[in-house]
């Protein structure tokens, strides 16, 4: 039997999210099982240095070099200990791909800036720790043929969710949204993909400014309040919501910067605030479905924002023809669901194929993703 | 006939400098052959570019995010170009090594900070425009096992220069210095290297401070000058001096900000400065060099010191007993030395074997270095 574990760390900065996933081949093809999934949270401290990195003002070269190697440490230990957990050694993994922490992205040119990425956690770290092979950066490749390098789980969101029954449209909701569509008997170039707005980035940002917590738990607070349609009409104006697919945001567009410039224009409750972003959130959503609708659609909605009912019950009521579910209601892991797309392209690397999926990333061809260290 | 390139692009940010080299094999052993090289100048807007990404007060990620793809389409425009010159397609290569360029270097834990390096240069790039498989990222794999990741050319010279009939010390003089030590009829764990303190980042910094030149051609300007004691004295109580290998340094210790500190405490003729400096760089080398002269050596220099007439004239009279030699007295090349010494490894990391030399880095154990791209 074969194994690898999966590390996915997002832009919500909440921790490393760790899948250990069995590989058997079945009828010639891989099937990919989750047997375990673990989060561990970063430090305050850690979560520090990354807001730093991530910023253009605190940045610096040394930082960066030298938090490269630290997540590389840590990610190294989340390997070895999802392993330990299930009475094995990380050595007999077939081998680990991690995404990396991304600490910039800018999709298309700005400037004197080309269009580029940027992951760290130094997989030499990783290898080292886990003594195992590992894939990693996997962005990069896209990239380099004209692709904006995201969204990077359409592959693997066609491996496991293609369904013969329905089209099937794959809503992540992390830091950002972004959703993949997998039309009703799909082949791989039919697929689309795209950010669909802010995920959860906003919403936490105001939960952290009023309430000192990180997220809204099941959507609590956002389900007290009332909308202020001044903000939600501003809000919808923002240029990103107007572009249509393929399309990537990011902390650039919708982080701690943007929400900091909101508060200084109005003045309302914590809740009233949080329901608007909330129905802002779906609202932004819905718009970027909204062309590729049909009656036999299915939303899948993973990520921390699958857990906000507030969110969900404003997903159903503004796309009231299709039927939202979670991952969950599939048999599957909200959760698990980025770190199990990272073993799936990680073992595509390994076997020289590519992973990319051109329609969904704009790429000028399919590419073999990801950089391979030994141990 | 297999081919690859090495690319390197060194400390003193001259330019690109790319090896074209010819593997065979014989009796079992790897034959690496030269059969071009070319350096591609940075453009003056590039030079800057790097040299703010060098530093702590103007670096940060986006410059970093963006210098890294930049400069992985000059590398990979530097393969296209060493390939056309010899009327071959670069996607016959077997594959391209590329060293990447540091932008920091930490060898040892500092305050909040891990022992960590950054090289950047995306290889994603060079294995889109090459057309051909990337090797990257040489010297991470080293730290991760307690290596300094430097020096990282002691296993190629090991290979390429090893004698029957004397020790061989490799002098390499770029912006820093280093030395491999190879005991006549060496094995492989018996090389030592270390960095021997600057090499021409002194000098350059202030040729370009007092003539607006990158370097002290033949090193007319030291030939001309007179040593001032009292800074040669302070020079030599730098603790990098005191310190015995392996030990690292680079533009940290002895860059920009070190000469402009040195300009405010002396008042002395341009040449003065430079002859002063010039005979440091010797001294610190012929000091670091001392414990292992035997009277059977030869110091082969590359490097671009090696060009510095002044320079070797110095180092012969600091080390009486030593036949010092340049690279084109042996029939090799002093410019090429790196690049060549990149294919070797990538060669290694292609094959699954170590190339580190733990002696030489203070590594705990022998690790197959380097990342692996596809194209």
């Amino acid at each position: 039997m074969k194994y690898a574990v999966g590390l996915m760390s997002g832009t919500s900065l909440d921790g490393i999210d760790a899948a250990l996933v069995k590989m058997d081949n079945k009828e010639d093809k891989v099937h990919y099982q989750l047997v375990d999934f673990c989060t561990l949270p970063f430090s305050e401290e850690m979560k520090k240095k990354i807001t730093n990195s991530l910023s253009i003002e605190q940045s610096n070269v040394e930082l960066i070099c030298s938090l490269n190697f630290e997540l590389g440490q840590l990610f190294g230990e989340a390997v070895v200990e999802i392993c330990e957990r299930n009475d094995m050694a990380s050595s007999e993994l077939l081998f680990v791909a991690s995404h990396g922490q991304t600490i910039y992205h800018q999709p298309v040119p700005k400037g004197q800036f080309v269009a580029s990425t940027l992951q760290i956690g130094e997989s030499s770290l990783i290898a080292e720790i886990a003594q195992t092979t590992v894939v990693s950066d996997f962005r990069y490749r896209d990239m380099a043929v004209g692709g904006q390098g995201a969204p990077i789980v359409p592959y693997s969101e066609y491996l496991l969710y293609k369904s013969e029954d329905s089209q099937r449209i794959l809503q992540n909701i992390g830091g950002i949204s972004n959703a993949t569509i997998v039309p009703q008997q799909a082949e791989l170039q039919d697929l689309l993909a795209f950010d669909t707005g802010p995920g959860n980035m906003i919403i936490d940002e105001l939960c952290r400014h009023f309430y000192q917590q990180e997220y809204d738990a099941s959507g609590s607070y956002a389900k007290l309040g009332q909308v202020n349609e001044a903000l939600l009409t501003e809000l919808m104006a923002h240029p990103f919501i107007e572009k249509t697919g393929p399309k990537t945001t990011g902390r650039e567009d919708f982080g701690e910067q943007f929400v900091a410039e909101l508060l200084t224009k109005y003045d309302m409750p914590a809740n009233n605030w949080i329901r608007t972003v909330t129905l802002f959130t779906a609202k932004a959503i819905a718009k970027a479905l909204a062309p590729y609708l049909t009656e036999q659609t299915e939303l899948v909605v993973g990520g921390g924002g699958s857990y906000n009912e507030t969110l969900l019950e404003m997903l159903r009521s503004e796309m009231p023809m299709v039927k939202v579910l979670i991952q969950e209601d599939l048999g599957l892991s909200s959760e698990a669901k980025e770190a199990i797309a990272m073993v799936v392209l990680g073992h595509q690397t390994l076997n020289k194929r590519p992973s990319n999926v051109p329609s969904a990333t704009g790429a000028s061809k399919a590419v073999i993703l990801g950089k391979i260290t030994y141990y």
